[in-house]
């Protein structure tokens, strides 16, 4: 009989962020199969597991094997950073599923990194917030650059992910030329790197200062909307307009 | 000694959808803070706690006490349902922190319901996505009615918190109508009710539908985005516009 394949956001890095539910299933599968920083991320908590783990841009490959897995009756626990939807393999893993007839999948949901690095620096997704990646490997950068013209015009909280990529290392920058088109200088914005990990820093800045800041793929970054205020060092977005 | 307040997100309901850190929290803290319907959620799970709820529309008062509790010495969890932050207690608990300079906070995030809906409907969030309340409790209906223009302007997955309330049951019929001057009618689309809880439904739907369809306050909403379809009865986003 099939085994199930369980595709599982473990939040962002340390089991403490992982829900009660994806524990109970990383414990009970038969085999834990992931990007290989993500593996490693968890290995040490659950030492007596099978592992599979491979590099990155081989995610249609993983969820490949994670059928084979599960067609030899395996119970498959399939692992992401952050949630399993967000720019995750819930997606891929669906699509491949159906092509090949395999039912038995189950999304396990977890702690995307707006959430836990809004958490870090206070309350900056209090309110509507948008979620934009700047990864332009399978999205064309007009495609980004509208979503940027768009969120910023509706006065949306920004949450930027892959904010910069080994490839082209100044993404942010031309986001924030874009987005200071629109918005003013002084919106409040911050960074937090390595969230929920070691070596985890967050700092709170004017978009203006953004635009010149170095960061790299560890790294997630919020821009403010006009609600958005640094309050006693945390970066807080104000639940309405009404108050 | 003061003692800490942590505003901390439960998740969509049942224990198991909480984190490891949050379940930490409640089962180390002196007392549960919170709106009376999320601590009636998880009450059975801490048989042994003190806890403090009152209703809606009671928060900033909620907040206070919190203050008082902690300046007794007591370690104080203020919980909500989903996360912390999103339409949260986080930004109005660390705005009445700051006005009278209490620094003892620290926040817990959780898993919000665009992610755990998402994981009931497939994995409609799988790409850049926005969250929007229609509530218009805090905020102008005019804001609202813009925020859902440039979000389909800019081909966002849309995610629909509160699409119903008491007072105005008409709300995402409303909203429908914005979306379907800009959106084609068959833009597939997904709801969910009561996620996490007893009781839990899906149903994916075109958008034309959608906007008929009666929905209520325990529902979140999912609106595709060019790329989303259904997928062997699952909504689906695809990673992006370059397979």
């Amino acid at each position: 009989m099939d085994g199930m394949i369980y595709v599982v956001g473990i939040g962002p890095g340390k089991k403490e962020g992982m829900t009660l539910e994806a524990e109970e299933i990383l414990e009970k599968c038969d085999i834990i199969v992931g990007y290989k920083t993500y593996v490693d991320l968890i290995k040490d908590s659950f030492p007596d597991k099978e592992f599979y783990a491979n590099g990155m841009t081989m995610e249609i490959e993983r969820c490949k094997k994670c059928i084979d897995f599960a067609r030899e009756g395996k119970n498959v626990a399939f692992i992401g950073s952050g949630d399993s939807g967000v720019y995750g393999m819930a997606s891929p893993m669906l699509e491949e599923a159906a092509k090949v007839g395999f039912n038995n999948i189950k999304i396990i949901p977890g702690v995307t990194a707006a959430l836990s690095g809004g958490a870090v620096l206070g309350a900056p997704v209090g309110h509507d917030f948008c979620l934009i990646s700047l990864s332009d490997r399978l999205t064309p950068w007009e495609k980004i650059e509208s979503r940027l013209k768009f969120a910023a015009q509706g006065d949306f909280v920004i949450v930027i992910y892959n904010p910069a990529s080994h490839g082209r290392k100044d993404h942010l920058k031309k986001a924030c030329d874009i987005l200071l088109e629109i918005l003013p200088e002084n919106t409040c914005c911050g960074i937090v790197r390595n969230i929920g990990r070691e070596g985890e820093e967050k700092e709170i800045m004017s978009l203006k200062e953004l635009r010149d800041r170095p960061v790299d793929m560890f790294t997630t970054v919020f821009v403010g909307n006009s609600q958005t205020k640094n309050i006693n060092d945390h970066m807080v977005t104000l639940r309405g307009y009404k108050q």
